[in-house]
């Protein structure tokens, strides 16, 4: 036997949900190039399910049932209130309030397809509904509720302000939604499909994929490029601080990725909107500091940046927490769990692979007393 | 790229925590025979953390730790009260529970190896707390407390019922702890290392893998096999149902196994157990009809029983209800999964195969308008 390390280059499944090949990702054969200009999320979460674009009647559908889903059994918050909320990771909290929605889902373990589909409605709702609750609870406010003539885009960004988002705002969002949604075999879509490969549910499959994203060589990585944008400070300092980095083998985040050669396609999108919203914010310097870490890095290592690294400017420059970067990340995400999770229960099999033993050799039982 | 379904005979890492060779099952070489005749689970979890069995002085501080951090956050069993406990599974119990007990863990986000086995105590200690709990507060009890001079299983059985346990019945779950405590790379175990190779904390991961136990294709395999001995009812009834069943080619659980080509060494401790349980509380039928049921379907499929078939009537006899099986299956299995992240981050690579394409050609996007 051998052994590929974490799985590299190993086909460990068929999937139709998206692609990526020579550098080009698409979701269901759209490049996300095409779908970034042009469309909304919602028609991009219909898309992930359903192998197509909606119709207008079923684009209508789905966009209502997500606005009446997104409101949250008040339990969840009611629990969220009580815990110690300004010490807890909002990874961690995201995990628990979802685990907790199948406590409150009569269908949980409804294994239709129809119910499937209908929970799936449920969770892509209400995990936008969680991470804004979560982040007024900690500020001492209460939930907003969410607004049903609003895009999901405009209404995660009113959820977490209390007031609409102007134009901008919403379209700029809405791209960075289309843009995380789906990445064929990330690590947290993996984890969700070995978990729902044993026929558990569907809460299962999207509470081991929030703990998987939380990780910080996954989900946790574009909070991360925003600490150092943070301690690097100003544009004059971004030299010094990378070339200190650099000299001393440090890893700098939102750089390179295990499945492009040729760089993400996705960088170039947000970089595109850093640009745009730090020069509306009148903080450019966050936009110039990352094009010159860019720069250094590409020249002296020859990594190129991935979809963390200007998302941090960008959802810096919509004034949102950065520790909510990665619940924002799980709020897009989950349209491609959810698809890859109904695909998994489509034609299932049981994930179950081998581990070359490497441990001790055979010994026998010695009684403690002779040991 | 050429896929293999579900990963079969694929080796996706290396591990000493245990190994199945030649359908011979050893936890750190210690074969499992040997281990289910000799050792309490205590020394099992030491074993499969630190791959020798612990001196005495060790086994002492380990026992005690454990007993020390049994006890449950106050406000996850007030949690529980006030959800509508009687409709909940109680895997999703038990991960909501174990997600809730990392927003009580200052050192949850910790990463040193030490912290991670101060927290790896706290889980094996608590999980038993939260299932047994579960178990009382859904009959309208409050939970019991543990005693610090019972043995790990003792403590489990007088939680439970609010008695300790006579010896019998104690060294019984002992064993069954042992025989479920690792099984290399498991569904359910692989979640919890592909999960924590993101580098996410000890809680997503076990969250995640009790998410993948909890389905019917793992871990939820033995509440099954009692559903299917109470359907027969009688000795007398096997001969026609499983006839049945087997000429509608509906599969019956506990037998066969993907890693096991003659037989799981696992069954035979828990045959044993069952008829000496059964035999005890004087429903010997469940044995009668398990050794019936075995013989035609040995006979007739030549799939022999795995390491669920048994252990349906073993717990059964010892007074447990059928929808704990499972949740008893992670009291100890929590141990094995530890063990697999203590060893993933000894060593992490994230884990993320590839998939193969198969969906729609590549398409331009077209106005909703044109559709």
């Amino acid at each position: 036997m051998s052994t590929t390390r974490g799985l590299e280059g190993v086909v460990a499944t068929t999937s139709s949900v998206s692609s990526i090949i020579d550098d080009v990702l698409t979701y269901q054969g759209y490049d996300i190039d095409d779908l970034t200009d042009n469309a909304s999320f919602e028609e991009v979460i219909y898309l992930l399910w359903n192998g197509r674009l909606p119709k207008k009647d079923e684009l209508e559908e789905l966009t209502k049932n997500l606005a009446s889903d997104m409101e949250v059994p008040k339990e969840v918050f009611d629990y969220m209130k009580s815990y110690p909320i300004d010490k807890v990771h909002p990874m961690a909290a995201l995990r628990t309030a979802v685990s907790q929605l199948a406590l409150y889902d009569e269908e949980a373990d409804e294994m239709t397809e129809e119910a499937n589909r209908r929970k799936a409605i449920r969770l892509q709702a209400r995990i936008p509904a969680i991470v804004t609750g979560f982040a007024r609870i900690r500020n001492g406010k209460e939930p907003v509720l969410p607004k049903k003539e609003l895009s999901f885009a405009a209404n995660f960004l009113y959820m977490l302000n209390g007031e609409e988002p102007d134009e901008i705002s919403e379209t700029a969002f809405n791209k960075a939604l289309v843009l995380h949604a789906d990445h064929e075999l990330n690590a947290s879509t993996f984890t969700a499909r070995v978990c729902v490969a044993t026929l558990s549910d569907v809460y299962s499959g999207i509470t081991s994929a929030i703990g998987a994203l939380k990780g910080p060589l996954h989900g946790g990585a574009n909070e991360r490029v925003m600490s150092t944008l943070m301690d690097i400070g100003e544009v004059d300092n971004v030299e010094p601080y990378i070339r200190k980095a650099l000299d001393n083998k440090e890893k700098i985040m939102g750089f390179g990725h295990r499945v492009y050669k040729n760089g993400d396609p996705r960088a170039k999108h947000l970089r595109d909107m850093s640009k745009k919203l730090t020069s509306i914010t009148g903080e450019s310097k966050w936009y110039d500091m990352s094009v010159k870490v860019e720069e250094m890095v590409v020249g002296e290592k020859g990594l190129l940046p991935n979809v963390d690294f200007y998302s941090a400017s960008v959802y810096h420059s919509l004034g949102i927490d950065h520790d909510l970067f990665t619940p924002i990340f799980a709020t897009s995400r989950v349209s491609g769990w959810l698809a890859h999770i109904l695909e998994q229960y489509s034609d299932n099999r049981l994930i179950r692979p081998r581990a070359e033993y490497v441990g001790p050799d055979k010994q026998a039982y010695v009684p403690l007393n002779e040991r």
